[in-house]
């Protein structure tokens, strides 16, 4: 690595975040420059396909399609990772770390996955490593709780950090929309992917969430301790009966800390209406902390996209730029669990104590509910509320909304499987749970 | 300053807040210690009367009342300031810094109108000054404006940032309490001060926007050049109308960036409210920043009280511990104007351009209506809505609410004048903004 008395950038990708990135770089009025204090350069943009046309103004000759052009030149501090994908970006910031270059990334998958190797990369090298972007795009979540935050223990984190779902959810609830045709309405405005599984199956919002539970509580939550439930199996009518009920449906990416352990879970849920979390719409993201000091933080903003990815990339670039010129030794963020602490053990989903919304398609007949309640009260799971909403005459069936006090994970999953022998009850239509 | 080993902390002020840094710093699990890998110790702490029983557990033989035994220590690294007031926090904080004390301070008046002086001070002495309670409370903005949000160029902030008057309102607004009623109210909660003038006529949000809008734009914006209405003059009607249009009312502190200047100010306005900011209730206060990059980013969180206060003081203290572990140079905020940056000149409110609310108490005739708008025309002033609300037939007025389309605040201060000295027109009971 340079001694530095500028900055060179060597950027991997040039799709709509890295076009982003690169016109800040090479912007002529150099605000970047001037915020770091000493120059900033974009020396080296690694791409699949160099002949490729694109809608950027980065000059032919700083593109490449070898990777040793940026991790095999010394005079290039930084390595800004936009290109997406474990393979290849985790092995080439392991080894820019590792041989002492800086490295600002975007990557959610690689963080949540390979974190704490590319920390311990990045002591050896001596480098930072910044990743604002790799969980809730231009809201300034992460380096809150790396910073301003860290006088409190957090107690969780409530949020909607996947837009291409929730602009799904919001579509189903306000025009009445099935899935499918909600789905095919987000791919055609460019906010779902032709194969839209990483979103709405829910692993998007688990790296999200393994990132950022493992920053608040300082130990590592790997993404296969997240539990996950996706969006797809929910129905117009259970928007509609959430809403007559005082709720909202929003899937939360759930982080809890508590003297047992650690809990993480994406799954949709009901929520109050009115809470703020409620009132997230369309592509935007929030997330909720809830500290020992702060009591509870909200963070709203744009979760993705070019302009809100760039600002957090962009962010992080000059944050680096600033300890160069400082000469500050890397922050260790504590992200892999090198706090010192002992870490909490992962709670089991079985654990969770929580309220729960149980559609239903029963016979329409007299003794039903007695049938199900008494399964329910045998596993001591009390009922809140019951609705019998719309029956169907021509097969004689009805739907029955039950909602409950907080009751165990466990017992309700067995609660289901007894209900869903019963002779009367033709199907457990839902499941879903609900935040207060 | 000692060549630290460790870090130690002189307090000044042991009330609410400072009783809560202190118990953090005094607290056996050392958390704060941990986190910035080097022990953390408070010293001394400056009180205005050694003898009053506190509800703190710091020992008797740390407090002290004179100055000199934190100023003039040379083993005190770090001076946490939680006094309040001018002086002499102002002339304490330049003497510590001056020094090379490194200094944390809550104080929103002293950063306000003594900022510049301050980081000449710490220039001067080689230390850090960080001020994240100054504004927000637990709110993470201070921190974010510096650091995640730099790549932003910053257009607009609007934010709810006084959380006396926001509870004001929302009293107002639900219970439809007059204003003096909610006041007394707000009093008894102890959310507002015997003498309330400082919350509700908007000088405390004034030191808080001239703080945020210096950091935003890289300028320094000076209390004296924000615009400033309370919210005294308020009435219940005013809340009904407003509801009726589709607003609530909430006091803003808003600071604007454009090609032409900066704007600065702090008044009541109407808000659509459906809009982050008209949902904003209670004690909780919000801050949206519009930048060039990341769009509309909303924060939201307790902007007061003992918690959230402690919860930014002390994330300041590990961060500028952090920075003595590291040895890194101080930051410099370019809050005071050391951008490099020709600042923009500050805007006069004659030139603001935004929609009105005006409310009228006239005669109950034909032909009122005929001679208002003829004013309000004449001045190229367009009426967006006209409602007569309430009747009063004992004295045979009426109440008439206008709102108009973008006009020049010069124009509507002038129709105003012109439509007060009418016959048939009482009284202007009220004239509010109205934010889209």
């Amino acid at each position: 690595m340079s001694q530095a008395r500028k900055i060179n950038v060597g950027l991997m990708g040039l799709g709509v975040v890295g076009g982003g990135v690169a016109s800040v770089l090479l912007d002529t009025d150099q605000q970047v420059s001037a915020q770091v204090g000493m120059p900033v350069t974009l020396k080296k943009v690694l791409v699949r396909d160099s002949s490729r046309q694109r809608d950027t103004s980065v000059p032919v000759e700083m593109l490449t399609t070898d990777p040793e052009d940026l991790l095999g030149d010394p005079d290039i501090d930084m390595v800004v990772e936009v290109m997406g994908g474990i393979d290849p970006a985790a092995r080439y910031l392991s080894r820019a770390l590792a041989s002492g270059k800086h490295v600002v990334t975007a990557n959610k998958e690689v963080m949540a996955k390979h974190g704490p190797e590319l920390f311990k990369a990045a002591r050896q090298g001596g480098a930072n490593l910044l990743f604002e972007a790799s969980a809730g795009g231009g809201i300034p979540i992460i380096g809150s709780l790396m910073g301003q935050l860290l006088a409190n223990e957090i107690r969780s984190i409530r949020s909607i950090i996947n837009g291409t779902t929730n602009y799904i959810l919001t579509r189903m609830a306000y025009q009445g929309a099935q899935f499918s045709n909600a789905l095919a309405e987000a791919q055609e405005q460019g906010y779902a992917e032709a194969d839209p599984t990483n979103d709405v199956e829910g692993y998007d919002a688990v790296y999200k969430i393994s990132i950022l539970a493992s920053l608040a509580f300082h130990q590592r939550v790997p993404p296969e301790d997240v539990y996950r439930e996706g969006i797809s199996r929910l129905e117009p009518q259970d928007f509609r009966y959430a809403r007559e009920l005082g709720y909202a449906i929003k899937s939360l990416a759930i982080a809890t800390l508590d003297p047992e352990g650690v809990g993480a879970r994406v799954y949709p849920v009901l929520i109050p209406v009115d809470h703020m979390l409620g009132k997230v719409d369309g592509v935007y993201n929030a997330v909720e902390v809830t500290g020992s000091l702060c009591g509870q933080v909200l963070l709203h903003g744009m979760g993705a996209g070019r302009g809100p990815t760039t600002s957090a990339v962009v962010g992080d670039l000059i944050d680096i730029g600033r300890r160069i010129q400082a000469k500050e030794p890397p922050a260790d963020a504590g992200f892999s669990g090198s706090s010192g602490r002992k870490p909490l053990p992962v709670r089991s989903m079985d654990d969770l104590h929580t309220r729960y919304y149980i559609r239903l398609n029963v016979t329409d007949q007299a003794g039903v509910l007695a049938q199900i309640s008494r399964i329910l009260g045998d596993l001591g799971i009390s009922i809140a509320s019951v609705l019998q909403k719309d029956t169907f005459p021509q097969d004689q069936t009805a739907e029955l909304v039950i909602t409950t006090h907080p009751s165990r994970e466990a017992s309700v999953q067995e609660a289901l499987r007894l209900v869903g022998s019963l002779g009367v009850v033709n199907r457990v239509s839902n499941m879903l749970r609900i935040e207060e």
